[in-house]
């Protein structure tokens, strides 16, 4: 499946055209959208069960703490939004982007949304773990994480072995991920 | 000035990426971001006083109040965006993004950041009322604010005299704005 994670939050009709170019150009499965517009910026994303809408919940970088735990009536943000997008699921498939870099907060966004698919970046260059993420955020059942990384693979050399070094970055990548699995 | 309205908001490395687009391939003067990822996800749009960086605070969309209003310990979410771009303002020129279709909640605005430019869609097709704008948001020496309309200027007409009927509606939005002023 093909992310487009460019973490789009406009207006309605700036946000059909985005999703034209998303699906209907670059041929994407599934999207990054930023909630923060609220529902008619996100609405043209949804595609039934065709496409996933991933909304960036708890993000792995530093700032995530400046608005994201802000806390609410209805618990911090992050949460909120947790629970805006089973709502919203009702439209369309709905994930959530739950940064590895916290992986206390993993088990609560899962007990919120027992069933969605999260993306989990923060593994490899942002220092989250990766064994952490496939025990704490996975399903019942042992699924529903998708966890990608970018620079480590891709940068993991700068030498003319790049493409051996990104592979086994890769390798090692996916080990950690399924043993604990297992 | 250009004002380059894409919302941006992203990690730092990508952060950097995007200022180096907006700024220096297309020459903008300022641009829109979404604060939602914190403060990593915008600093690397801040260059001192030479550009601005508008923060989403309370947009002009419908779906503006399903996350924005939410009730935190020290206000509305908006409000509490509003308070971040005055501290954010010490890295460099901040401004806020303020709908025209909540006049109600302007001068609430305008009081937390009693001199950040505004920037303020929603009059034209939207619906919202320039002269209120132009009264309640501009600061206390009746600057402050950039009304901006998009289609109703650039969808005015789709006969042949499209070129003179988006005159006359800039016209009139300009009247709009300025009468209020004098």
């Amino acid at each position: 499946p093909v992310i487009l994670d460019f973490k789009a939050g406009d207006i309605g009709n700036t946000a059909e055209k985005y999703a034209e170019m998303a699906y209907d150009v670059l041929e994407a499965d599934a999207v990054t959208v930023n909630a923060y517009m609220g529902f008619d910026a996100v609405q043209p994303f949804f595609r039934g069960r065709e496409k996933c809408v991933f909304l960036l919940c708890l993000t792995s970088n530093p700032g995530s703490n400046d608005f994201q735990r802000l806390e609410t009536k209805e618990g911090p943000l992050f949460e909120v939004v947790a629970a805006t997008a089973i709502k919203w699921s009702a439209e369309g498939s709905c994930g959530l982007v739950v940064g590895a870099t916290h992986p206390d907060d993993l088990p609560r966004v899962r007990s919120i949304a027992p069933d969605l698919p999260f993306l989990i970046p923060g593994v490899g260059s942002q220092g989250g773990d990766a064994r952490t993420v496939a025990t704490q955020a996975t399903t019942s059942d042992g699924a529903g994480v998708l966890i990608n990384a970018s620079r480590s693979i891709l940068y993991a050399s700068s030498g003319s072995d790049f493409a051996n070094a990104a592979r086994c970055a890769t390798e090692q990548l996916r080990l950690a991920i399924e043993e604990p699995l297992e």
